[in-house]
């Protein structure tokens, strides 16, 4: 099926500004409660919010094979469940009901009532209901310097890295939408060099620039995805910041890996912006520094061109761009985590989400999180108001934004936002 | 509310071997498919199944704030939602219903017809959709044996283990019930003093003996759960064999822990038996050998005297029993793990699963792995035809038992029969 709904000189009846991350192009898929407190799939054009569940029950959809309510629902996972080429037909029909030279919805003055919302009269939630999380650590950057801090400069990268996506399963549970205040997690430490843990705040709060894609049913227990129909079972991708507790995380993880110091949250953009909308943004992606098994070997452009971007904005003030990045330097690709995470027969569905790491670039400024950004906290961050970071500070949010451009074209994420509140029960 | 399911003097008027595991002061609950294809909640009595469904549609539970359809589901998720205060309810009143001395059901012969069961006409599925799947690390001699072995004897419990139940995250998506076989894993592994990975078939495949609750909604994100109410959001135990493969595991799991070593399966045992059924078996557990920070200072009995059993059953074999345990053994207990589990304000949600960890008692015969019990296969075990084991062969099934006995009472786990399967593919 053609994605005629990449066409680049398609325009909309809808405005969209000149440098907004959702032109017609882009049409990425999300899940909101409208203005009458109805939940409902939606998409988005430029500043407009569009009500699939209505567009479905006002007939716009008739010809494409869905059932009744499959946009009545509280998350795509049911969609998504019914696979591409039912993706693709919806995302072409949208595109052709949108067009500029289109006067049919155009000119209904009644369903456009129903049908659009301001972006104030929504409330985002999360796009999918999460059945698995699976997190890995595919920048080589980021586990360079990870492991040149913690371990060994010179053996920086441990000797499984080069082989395996490494990677571990998260918490569903505490995945929470932008928008979604946190509390600054308590736990367990062992500050400097005291024999005992004691119990309290994190000091060390950090963020982790990721971005996660969203599968589809893929396999049945016991069955392997080969690397080649690897990205047939990806709908799309969000940003995720997995938010860290380090401190907490260095006292745990031996020999299980990080687990309360991950799993306070991990907060995502709202709309999933599908693999079909970032397909001509994909490039070549790092060459392989080892030989590669051949269940890991993969051919053609699998990166894709995203520029990132990480802010801090302290409370009353304005933010403080910290770390450019791009999705492109991940060392291992989307098609061999899934073909990897899938070679044991570990069953994948509709719904699971994959993160890809922290993504840091080759340059300090790239770095994908604080504890690269400051290394340690050792060159603190100068904020636009004076005030220095080493790590997050309570009050603080933090902001990721994530887009591409190309040939005139721009395809955004729009962001994920997320304040950092002082631990439970405190002010 | 009190538990008058327990009164360990009552009878009931369905048949119950004297050795069973399902008397009527067990009334545990699963879901099933019927003789008609249809899919219910249920629980059984001797070798009875009933079908909660139906029950409620004839009446049974009348004055119980009950929904219409809370039994006609596919996962006992909705009504571990309902809270203690229900189950306890429901349980009384099964108990009720199926007395010795109450004639009503047992003397309408039209209404037995639709409410119970065989078992040969009945197909147990999974009792729970298990939204997150947590697995702790949690027998202290487990923990020293492995410890010893791939560490040091002397120092074998890291730094951090007589602090923190240790814990990290299972996969969902390859949770299974008893009965469903499962393919041996192929995967990367680093054989001998080789300086390459190589792919194939894990040579190592191993059970791990576990036991494993089921939470209810305890707490919104941010919220932590004091120990002292930390037993009130546990429904329920299940027995759990956290299938493993050794040498998988050794190549993958640094920095961030086990990952496909694990998720090609867990086995869980279809009936989940209630902590209610479990209370008369309350034990006092190991005494802490360091003094725990006070969120984890848990008071009273909170250790519970359930008797484990593994065997191996080779194809046209008889079975052997290959290990003898106990879940009194465990060094941290369920509300230490789970006032653990939310301390940072991870949020637990009803159908949440959390495994004990391998439960290695303190004899050679009572380790809870192939591993520990062949000792990395330095010392392999007999089977019944002569055959040796020091991991799991193919088309062997391992089978795993539980049950309480106290004063002439005995409550039961069933059992977790899984059959390892050849390579996906092979034969």
């Amino acid at each position: 099926m053609p994605l005629s709904a990449n066409n680049p000189d398609r325009t909309s009846w809808l405005h969209v500004d000149k440098n907004s991350d959702f032109p017609i192009q882009n049409i990425p898929f999300g899940v909101f409660l409208t203005r009458d407190d109805i939940i409902t799939i939606g998409t988005r054009i430029g500043d407009t919010a569009i009500d699939l569940g209505a567009l479905h029950q006002l007939g716009y959809f008739d010809g494409i094979a869905l059932t009744d309510d499959i946009f009545l629902q509280d998350s795509l996972n049911d969609f998504i469940a019914d696979g591409r080429k039912t993706w693709r037909s919806v995302r072409n029909r949208i595109a052709e009901i949108f067009d500029a030279e289109n006067p049919i919805l155009k000119g209904n003055k009644k369903h456009k009532e129903i049908v659009l919302f301001r972006l104030d009269e929504i409330e985002m939630k999360l796009p999918v209901d999460v059945g698995d999380y699976t997190d890995f650590y595919s920048s080589i950057e980021h586990a360079t310097n990870v492991g040149s801090m913690f371990r060994d400069p010179e053996n920086a990268l441990l000797p499984n890295w080069l082989y395996i996506p490494v990677g571990y399963h998260g918490r569903s549970s505490s995945i929470i939408p932008s928008g979604i205040p946190v509390h600054r997690p308590q736990g367990q430490t062992l500050p400097g060099d005291a024999k005992e843990p004691v119990f309290g705040p994190s000091k060390l709060v950090d963020f982790e620039l990721e971005m996660a894609f969203i599968t589809t049913d893929a396999n049945d227990l016991g069955e392997p995805i080969p690397i080649e129909e690897a990205e047939e079972y990806i709908f799309g991708l969000v940003l995720l910041n997995d938010w860290s507790a380090r401190d907490i995380q260095k006292w745990e993880y031996v020999p299980l890996g990080p687990f309360l110091a991950k799993n306070f949250a991990s907060s995502i953009s709202p709309w999933i912006i599908t693999l079909d909308a970032l397909e001509p943004y994909r490039v070549d992606g790092p060459k392989p520094k080892k030989k590669q098994l051949p269940y890991l070997q993969s051919k053609g452009p699998k990166s894709f061109d995203i520029n990132l971007e990480v802010a801090i904005q302290p409370q009353g003030s304005k933010e403080t761009t910290v770390s450019k990045s791009n999705f492109k330097y991940m060392y291992w690709n989307m098609a061999q985590q899934l073909a990897h995470h899938t070679v044991n027969g570990c069953p994948v569905n509709s719904g699971d989400m994959m993160g890809s790491g922290t993504i840091s670039g080759p340059t300090e400024d790239s770095y994908g999180s604080m504890l690269e950004l400051t290394w340690k906290g050792e060159k603190p961050l100068k904020m636009a108001d004076g005030s220095e970071r080493k790590f997050i500070n309570d009050n603080d949010t933090v902001i990721m934004r994530g887009y591409c451009k190309k040939d005139g074209t721009r395809i955004g994420f729009g962001e994920v936002s997320t304040k950092l509140l002082p631990v439970f029960g405190k002010k």
